[in-house]
């Protein structure tokens, strides 16, 4: 790969470079850089949308450069000093050592262990003194941190910010001036933080580092963040099976954009599927490599192509058919009984048609082709949501209530 | 002295006590408080301004409470970490320990030595680390920290606040906890400082100080704050005779003033000179108490009463009448020949006049009695300013020229 495709490949997915000019200063230098990348303490589980940045941290790493896998140790080890924030309590070095294994056991399935320290910021602000940490205070000016977006909020809605809150950043910026980072990588979120680590080396005498942030990633909904707490998530720790058939239920678009910040195939590669899928290749085949890729990275390739077949056996072994018509229905009071639906979506005659194809027990229904199950009662009621409904053997219909 | 006379005495002079019934319940217990004030790691020179809080201190000390000179050197091993004010750098601890013994040799002409205890904040700030500082700071807001004068209107001003700006306070506060301060006494320009100090000791489980402030003691001129620069002061290490004649030449109504907050006489004995003052005791006789005493104090008795004697000696014993008339006269361009300024004056019917009694060495010229000396050249010219003339024996004027 070329200067200018590596560029290309580092800023691919990317939010924001800054700067792109000194990022390329420093690549041309031509010497491994230090990448920085810093991370919560916390019990990680982690998903898809964590990965976005550690394959940001491997990009780097297959180009020749040196990663620091930065726990952010110091501040667990505090907890919530102001006592408001009773679900962030002190945790004890055990508790974090725990916590970096956990860690450890899950991204080395990305990163590339030979070109990844694992380093907990603790060590050197741990041994700063209180005077160490007034003089890191004397480099930023109140109006600058009342700048950040959430401060800012806060202090116009007249919402209490403890002065410890402006001490984190310095803190967070002061181990790109302890670890002499070429670069810091992280979300959009942390964007502020990490100009503060670029100001401060400046101020520390250093070269200041590159920024670079990465986009949050939709979860399968395709409009929401990825988030455990959403349910639109695909944990790195999910069965193949299930991570197979989370990643195929994705829309066409989003897979996409999942190749952008989740393959690791390289754009070149990318831009030949795209012109393959406009030129009539079916997305679906092309979502079977997405998906078969990444269930390859957190299992194995053997379990990819178990799950692909099994996937295949079990929605096209069943005769649901491709292509299934979706009708939209409005809910205007009380749930709608399912022999309602099946007539207003035009399956069926009448309400009593639908109440003896129950009866007989050939209405099937489900959230999708795997989860289609026999309805044993004519008495169910959908609210609003998107099902599948079968009747018979060949007739299908999505319906989605609103 | 009973307990309403204490407190009368203490609250004398005072600016704010905060709170009042505080300062009582504390007071009520019967058993010795402990009293802090801090003062900068400076070299000191002190004036009678700086007594003001000195004496505030002896009082607690005469009532049977202890006091500590709290010495701020933390902040002084720090200097200014911003690199901004070139004219505070960090002092070394040598430094430090000659300037506290400056201190020594100068307080303990008000200081019980048997009750006061000279200490270093750097005790116990040196010793808190980066994450104890971080605790800290989680128990004070940045609105209201925003809220301090100067800050306020230099964040209105967008004139930069450096974070660390914001930890001085803190620490400062902290003094209090790690001292257990009954009450802080300080300027009222440290007003603010001192009601951290009581908000932290709340956070940290503690009775709240109280925080008694004293004012800042007007110079010679009874306008403006004493102070070095300005010239209005009065040094307590400067010599008997200079001293004396200072306190002299205040006005009769500033002299009050600095009984109440410079006298160690009780306010019922003050109370009985003022009463003498208005039925007639010449007032310049009240004021040779006052200058005996502050003379006393800094030197000795003996040395008070032979400065006295000078001062009749000088000034009385000169023939310089004590009441000599004011003539006003306005600078319009040129400054003023001294011969015309004679004859606006009224002292001689001419200008020619004038200058002959200048040639024959019969006109003196001073900016008081003391300073009067023969005026040698016809030439001599006045600009703005106050003047003492005097023609032969027994003429005397003042000119205001503005």
């Amino acid at each position: 790969m070329n200067f200018e495709e590596q560029i290309a490949e580092l800023e691919r997915g990317a939010d924001e470079v800054l700067t792109r000019p000194d990022l390329v200063k420093k690549l041309k230098r031509g010497t491994p850089l230090h990448i920085k990348a810093g991370f919560d303490p916390t019990a990680p589980d982690l998903h898809l949308g964590h990965t976005v940045l550690l394959n940001k941290m491997r990009q780097f790493q297959q180009f020749g450069h040196n990663v620091t896998f930065l726990i952010g140790d110091f501040t667990g080890l505090i907890g919530d000093p102001s006592g408001r924030n009773a679900t962030r309590p002190a945790l004890s070095s055990e508790e974090i050592q725990a916590n970096a294994r956990t860690y450890e056991a899950q991204v080395f399935k990305i990163l590339d262990k030979n070109r990844t320290r694992v380093d907990f910021n603790s060590r050197w602000l741990g041994k700063l003194s209180s005077a160490d940490m007034i003089r890191l205070a004397a480099h930023y000016t109140v109006a600058r941190m009342l700048e950040r977006d959430d401060f800012s909020r806060r202090y116009k809605a007249g919402q209490p910010i403890s002065i410890h809150e402006f001490l984190y950043p310095l803190a967070q910026g002061y181990d790109s001036v302890a670890m002499k980072a070429d670069v810091e990588l992280g979300g959009t979120d942390q964007k502020f933080n990490l100009l503060v680590g670029r100001s401060l080396q400046e101020a520390y005498g250093q070269e200041p580092q590159v920024v670079l942030t990465t986009p949050l990633l939709e979860g399968l909904d395709g409009v929401n963040k990825m988030s455990k707490s959403l349910g639109n998530y695909i944990g790195i720790a999910e069965d193949p099976d299930t991570m197979f058939g989370k990643v195929m239920s994705i829309s066409d678009e989003l897979m996409w954009r999942y190749f952008e910040l989740l393959s690791f195939r390289p754009l070149a590669v990318i831009r030949a599927l795209r012109q393959a899928a406009q030129e009539g290749r079916n997305p679906r085949d092309i979502k079977f490599e997405l998906a078969r890729e990444l269930v390859a990275r957190f299992h194995d390739a053997a379990a990819a192509e178990r799950a692909q077949g099994e996937f295949i056996a079990r929605f096209q072994g069943r005769g649901v058919p491709e292509k299934i018509d979706t009708v939209q229905l409005t809910l205007e009071g009380a749930p709608l009984r399912v022999a309602n639906v099946l007539k207003s979506a035009g399956l069926v005659a009448s309400t009593s048609e639908a109440n003896r194809l129950i009866d007989q027990g050939g209405v099937r229904l489900g959230t999708d082709a795997a989860s289609l199950a026999k309805l044993s009662s004519r008495d169910t009621t959908l609210t609003r949501g998107r099902y599948l409904l079968q009747v018979g053997k060949l007739r299908f219909v999505w319906v989605e209530i609103t």
